[in-house]
């Protein structure tokens, strides 16, 4: 009998000792549950995302020095960790030292080597190196260990044997991307499976979440078992980790699939747990059907666990919302209510003129629903003397001796209300409250810059910036009916028209609001950003050309008749969008907040981009002068 | 007779279709001065940073069309070009469409071969992935190539052959990364020298600007040529090119090398220009010696070129500066009158309670000076106000009923003044005067977040955020005595100690100033950041108690003591700063504009990183607990 515990570890990113305290805590768990071998997740000692620290030689060697630790700790029961293994005498394609990611397996204090390695661990193979992920930039692949040592990848790439109780068992050591072979034109798996046959597969990970993706791994690792014909255990931490500008949480959700690629056991989301299984029984354990629930559900999930963590990590304890009545600050104040002692959450509404009684009174309605602190501060006098300083200044020209005076337009006013609220009222209030502000902006906002820099763009997180506004509404009726299960966000914050309410035109009270048609630009902006291969006013004009536009995109079906008459009144809005989106929108991403994600595609370092300005291609342009 | 030209073209990113016009009119000019040979550099038509641009599959097929047409042009002269090559049958490993970063030679409208490529053009194997690059995110290699190919490297990599004037002439491509092959167990040069003997080489590069990176061009190029004894020509672009948060210039500086490895030709930086030379009369062309300048020469050039096109890039044209009388808003000022006409440069002072007669004094100096406009918006009744409104402010808690009063601390009001000034009046300001406003920070208040967020750390981008503070001193004296050729930035400025007059406390009439110990610290955050392997306190406290530290800081000897009387005044201070910099400056430079880089380090894309908070190795604890 060989009894394997998972090790759905907690890493905190950049903190090799904490890390190596916790598994040494989860070592001793795993031998009083009489485990013969446990396993730890990818990087489990130095975290995964931890941008260029990776250059930092100190750190490796303290990662090195906590490698030690658990190894040394490896008696009575056989470790497998992830971590960073360091060839002090070889270099990388960049001048520093060689990193590699790797794979380690200790027992009885001493590391077991795969059986044709030079080392004393497996390499990773595959290296993803897109969306959020960067391993190419600092580490050495298998692949190309395998050519400097002018060998075929193939034969490096093998099992490792453990005795326990008497049996050797030989088991495929996979990390991460290991399994997700299908571009690469080769397979770690599949090589080991037809060279060495090994009794089982570990799948150590560092895998953030997103959505759908877990479903996605059943699919692709149960089939990967059923084909080799062997149990295969995946073991990915819980955490949140962070590159900047984007925030992931990643939810463990260990997983041993048997011989026949069934789901025999599955670890819970975001807990820090061990699962114990014995594997000669594996397959006798009831199979593990995971119900599908509601997106909202998932996304409530990762936000608030998101939001939690993130918080710990930064030793932020209170936090101000800035409370409009509308739809995104309400769900926010919703989230972190979740997240924090009512006492520990302060809202405030700040009216300006331009502010109706309507969501001025579901402000401070929310607050009440939530039983959260609440103030009221309004802008008018602060406004009013920024605009009145700004009209009176005399502007001299001091090569000519002229002066002058500037004026501010009903648009800058706009600005100026938004910057006011945020960085003076939020900014001050927060610092004197002892805590940070959230920004509340969501993802179609954020796209086409919908937005004020230094305004309603700051804040110390982003927790919706991931959202497109209809998954903002499915989240605030997810949080009314299933997690307080009471009306907490009012509902006319879910009905009245969502509106910045930054000037006379617009009023909520005469339906009057934000110039986005949600239902439809919700879908036309993911198709700019999520979409595998991006879409650009190219690929939209073809598809409203051939009459197919709401069905790539997803949208409800006849939107696009009902908002644009006219090619012209569909054009001028792509066009009004795609500026926006790939101009100024840029500069306000730039500077904008950390955004915590949760879909395929998040902005920040999942979504890399340079201020170039929008760009038309010729077959755009020719298709365009056809249409109109 | 082979007569070549080297387009030393603009490159404006992420735009094919004007670059395809630039380049035809330069295929136009070489014709014009009868050229048999035209070399454009690489990315010519997509320009190179990008982004994820390249996951648009119009922009790619854009690239292609317009690369069509640049083939087609090669009528009477033989044209040379990098673009993308797609490759519409193959998959990358990230599973979208293959693309190569590739090296095309056409010739009678047709694209010539290289020897043994599958395809009709070379194709980048080198892939740079450290600093600001990410080719490996976008492009397969070569090596991957051959791989999938099941050939070697080494069989692919083969001349061109061009017959011009009835002879041939064979020419190695290289594409950028491929003539710096120290680090990557394969030299193409090599392979291609060994095996073919070309006539001559062609680099094509698209190679961002640093200090330094020219001088270290030239040893290696040089070398290269005269170990193949052929000639070797490099073509770079000239332009503004950006990854978000990092803007690099690209100074061109194309050049010439005979087969002995002299430099024979070399382009004027950051000029559009195309230098036309025989090959084989190029040895007898005088030898070029390329004098070394101070290094606030090569500063300024690069900064002021960069500033001039980013604001044409995002199509700025007027700039305000808060002028505080200091050193970095001066230099800021300067150098923005340089790029602007005066009309269009407006200087701010906006003084509290805090600012000196002296610095408002200096700031109007410099105004007058820099004959530009002028404008003095206090402070004062605004931050009294934000203060007022805050502490009167009533926060109930709706869950007990109980109501308090929050207290401004004047820490927290130091940040508001800053707020108030660039988020209330400069961006204010900004927009009334129709443009946008500076970000004046230096790389070393940059480093350790010495400076507020939506406050002094905003604008549209950050100038000098990647000189230390010497260097700002030095571009000071080098504007007044070598561009300027008169004091326009006034000695006063140059010589007060640099302060925030934000509190009583920093009154620069009574010295008090800035926590920052320039001399040392500039040093020490250089080598946070600029060091290839990254510098942590566990190395600096190892080289401070083996008496080495200035020495490995490169800082005048003899500060540490100075400043530290003892181990404990020199490891809280390390404390203080390293606890700043991997802490809340990581928060801070997420929401900062973008750096105009120079450095070999650039915050931004060039130093990626994560916000996990500080750490201290296991050795570095040990040894402080040893030296106190």
């Amino acid at each position: 009998m060989l009894r394997i515990a998972l090790a759905q570890m907690r890493v905190i990113p950049g903190h090799p000792s904490r890390n190596t305290e916790t598994m040494l805590r989860m070592i001793t768990k795993a031998k009083q549950q009489d485990a013969d071998l446990v396993v730890f997740p990818e990087m489990a000692i130095s975290g995964y995302l931890l941008g260029d620290t990776w250059e930092q030689t100190s750190f490796l060697e303290d990662c090195e020095e906590c490698g030690r630790e658990i190894i040394a700790a490896s008696k009575e029961v056989a470790v497998i960790f992830g971590n960073v293994a360091v060839d002090w005498t070889k270099k990388n394609n960049d001048g520093r030292v060689r990193k590699y990611n790797a794979f380690f397996t200790a027992q009885d204090g001493r590391l077991v080597a795969p059986d044709a390695m030079p080392y004393p661990f497996a390499v990773k193979t595959l290296m993803p190196n897109y969306r959020e992920f960067d391993d190419t930039r600092h580490f050495f692949s298998l692949q190309k260990l395998a050519k400097e040592l002018g060998v075929a990848t193939e034969n490096l790439i093998s099992p490792v044997r453990l005795s326990v109780h008497d049996r050797e068992y030989a088991f495929g050591c996979l990390l991460c991307e290991d399994g997700w072979s299908d571009d690469y034109g080769l397979s770690p798996m599949k090589i080991l499976r037809e060279k060495d046959r090994p009794d089982f597969f570990v799948n150590i990970s560092s895998s953030p979440y997103t959505l759908g993706k877990n479903a996605k791994r059943h699919r692709v690792f149960s089939r990967l078992a059923a084909e080799a014909g062997a149990p295969l255990f995946y073991v990915n931490n819980v955490g949140v980790q962070n590159n900047g500008k984007t925030v992931y949480t990643f939810d463990g959700s260990n997983a041993a699939y048997d011989a026949r690629g069934v789901l025999r056991l599955s670890g819970a989301p975001y807990e820090e747990a061990i699962y114990v299984f014995d594997l000669e029984t594996l397959s006798e354990r009831k199979p593990v059907t995971i119900a599908e629930e509601p997106e909202a559900a998932y996304i409530f999930r990762a936000l608030s666990y998101g939001v939690r963590l993130f918080l710990e990590s930064i030793g932020m304890k209170r936090v101000v919302v800035g409370a409009s009545g509308g739809i995104d600050s309400a769900v926010a104040a919703a989230l972190y209510a979740r997240v924090l002692p009512p006492e520990n959450l302060l809202l405030v509404n700040m009216p300006s003129v331009y502010n109706s009684e309507t969501t001025k009174g579901l402000a401070r309605r929310l607050a009440e629903n939530l039983g959260c602190r609440y103030a009221t501060i309004p802008i008018q006098p602060s406004v009013e003397l920024t605009i009145r300083q700004l009209e009176s200044a005399t502007v001299e020209n001091l090569f000519d001796g002229t002066t002058e005076q500037l004026s501010v337009s009903s648009f800058m006013a706009e600005n100026i209300q938004a910057r006011d609220r945020s960085a003076r009222v939020l900014a001050g209030l927060a610092a004197a409250f002892g805590g940070g502000f959230t920004c509340n902006a969501n993802k179609a906002e954020t796209t086409v810059g919908y937005s004020t820099l230094y305004g309603d763009q700051s804040g110390f997180l982003s927790a919706l910036a991931d959202l497109w506004k209809y998954q903002v509404y499915d989240l605030a009726r997810y949080l009314n009916e299933s997690v307080y299960k009471r009306e907490v966000i009012p509902q006319e914050t879910i009905d009245i028209v969502p509106s910045a309410e930054l000037s006379d035109q617009q009023n909520v009270d005469k339906g009057q609001g934000d110039p986005l048609r949600y239902p439809y630009h919700d879908y036309l902006f993911r198709s700019f950003v999520e979409r595998w291969q991006k879409a650009t006013p190219q690929d939209i004009l073809e598809w409203y050309a051939e009459g197919t536009l709401e069905k790539e995109l997803g949208c409800a079906p006849g939107l696009v008749a009902k908002y644009f008459p006219t090619a012209k009144d569909f054009i001028d809005d792509l066009e009004r969008w795609w500026n926006q989106f790939s101009g100024l929108a840029v500069a306000k991403r730039i500077q904008a907040p950390p955004v915590l994600a949760v879909s395929r595609r998040a902005f920040g370092f999942d979504h890399r981009e340079s201020q170039n300005g929008p760009y038309y291609t010729k077959k755009y342009k020719t298709l365009k002068s056809k249409l109109l």
